[in-house]
């Protein structure tokens, strides 16, 4: 597959502490139907860890049933590099086109043990690995050593970043990008300071904010990917008061998931316990954005 | 139960990737001889969150039944509050006197979330609860408002608290006191300065170091305890050097665990992967200092 233009995250909804599969059946179908590039299936946003195996087995398959010709990026991450290896299994077997892997951590991890991670599940890969670095939730942060040799490693198709800011994506993505074999895709995750990042060189947007409203985002990316950054600005500066609340609460996670209840794309609580969507005051802003913004799914 | 005394955290030791039983139930028959005043069974030294509900559930019965009669605290902490509560089952079916909770996240979690996992979870409980404070690993780190709120929920025992500097504990152990019941322990963490905490009034010392060396570690918490805070200090400050060693390898889990498989207890690799133990000098210098302190288990 080819790891460019928008990769759509969605959310994973349940409906009673289980995987609504209506929902994300017709979270999918959306996705589809607005031709976005790819569709990242338990990513961050689709809470990968939170679901055990055979959870993750049924969304994957799911996810690959109704993407149609969409190519489907899946979650493989775990604390385990067993359960790693199982997830990669049970993802292929499902069909998807590419597996994505971050070195989620509890005791904080070594360099070697993440590199030796990487090794391990590469060798038994027969889709290309997207490499994961989200320090805020995994507490590990990828250093450009070891970006360059995992960039060995045979299958590596794609680098997904944590979000940078507008000033600094330049310099920063055309500091990683020379030191990374060119077939690698540099992808960008941070969905309010994207533009810049594809600016500089990324060649897929990895967002959160096109898993849930893939028109205003695809606006978003065809003009960055067609090198119009004026208008691919116009529209992301359009939609600030929506990056405001991701910053105000937290990152993008419990804005979106709010946002797809509140339009009722999703059952309320969507999210797994302990973890929550926004309610009181946050949740009215939410809406109000909404509103103010008329977007629409 | 009691929280009080020397709480000996135990390692969960691997073969092939598999729980290795019979060094587990070696482990769990030394500590028993010992004599320590509890079990930490599937802490973080224990790597809980490494493994599956069936995997947890054979350790805790192993360690319930070769334990005798000391009392078994277990490990329940997990992404998911549907998780934690199937563990608190089956940890309770496997015959545990406590449970042991940290707020595991990938998503960071708010004080709200943190406080209804605790009160869903204690509402199931017939065991006592230690919260879990383990920010290093978590990345959640309780307010003392938070762990005044928490203390209200019925079935509270203790609070396990993270390391703290000798300087710091005095201070810190009686602001801490102060805001929590009588009837609810505060246990320090951290081996090399525990002794502070225990004579500024914890009652318990959660030790991980407990977990391997039970006799060294008894002759501090016994002269602790008893208010010979010199000869507690005395025994401490002799094993600067293992200090040491857990400062500059990040943490007491890898210098154990290597310290396990160079006197035999376990086999290496004993760690789940990617987790490793040390390797090279790193492990030369665990070997030297198990020398030079004449640590046998």
């Amino acid at each position: 597959m080819d790891f460019t233009g928008l990769s759509a995250f969605a959310l994973t909804p349940l409906l009673d502490d289980r995987l609504d599969e209506a929902a994300y059946i017709t979270i999918i179908e959306k996705l589809r139907a607005a031709g976005v590039d790819s569709i990242g299936a338990l990513g961050s946003t689709g809470c990968y860890p939170y679901f055990s195996r055979s959870e993750r087995a049924s969304v994957l398959r799911l996810a690959t049933e109704y993407s149609g010709a969409v190519p489907v990026i899946a979650g493989i991450g775990a604390l385990r590099t067993r359960d790693v290896l199982w997830l990669a299994e049970d993802a292929q077997k499902a069909g998807v086109s590419a597996v994505l892997l971050a070195p989620v951590s509890y005791h904080p991890l070594t360099e070697d043990e993440v590199f030796d991670l990487f090794a391990t599940v590469t060798r038994e890969l027969s889709v290309p690995l997207c490499i994961y670095n989200n320090p805020n939730a995994t507490h590990f942060n990828f250093s450009d050593e070891l970006f360059a040799r995992i960039a060995q490693l045979p299958n590596i198709g794609s680098i997904k970043i944590p979000p940078l800011a507008a000033e600094l994506a330049p310099e920063r993505v055309s500091a990683l990008r020379a030191q990374i074999p060119a077939e690698i895709r540099l992808g960008i995750s941070g969905d309010g300071t994207a533009v810049e990042a594809l600016n500089a060189g990324c060649s897929v947007w990895y967002s959160v904010f096109g898993g849930l409203f893939p028109q205003a985002a695809l606006a978003i990316s065809r003009a960055a990917m067609a090198g119009d950054i004026v208008q691919a600005r116009q529209h992301t500066a359009a939609l600030q008061p929506l990056w405001d609340l991701f910053k105000r609460y937290g990152g993008s996670l419990r804005v979106i998931a709010t946002a797809a209840e509140l339009l009722g794309v999703v059952k309320a609580p969507c999210l797994p316990a302990p973890l929550q969507t926004l309610q009181g005051n946050a949740r009215r802003e939410v809406a109000q954005v909404i509103e103010q913004l008329r977007l629409t799914v």
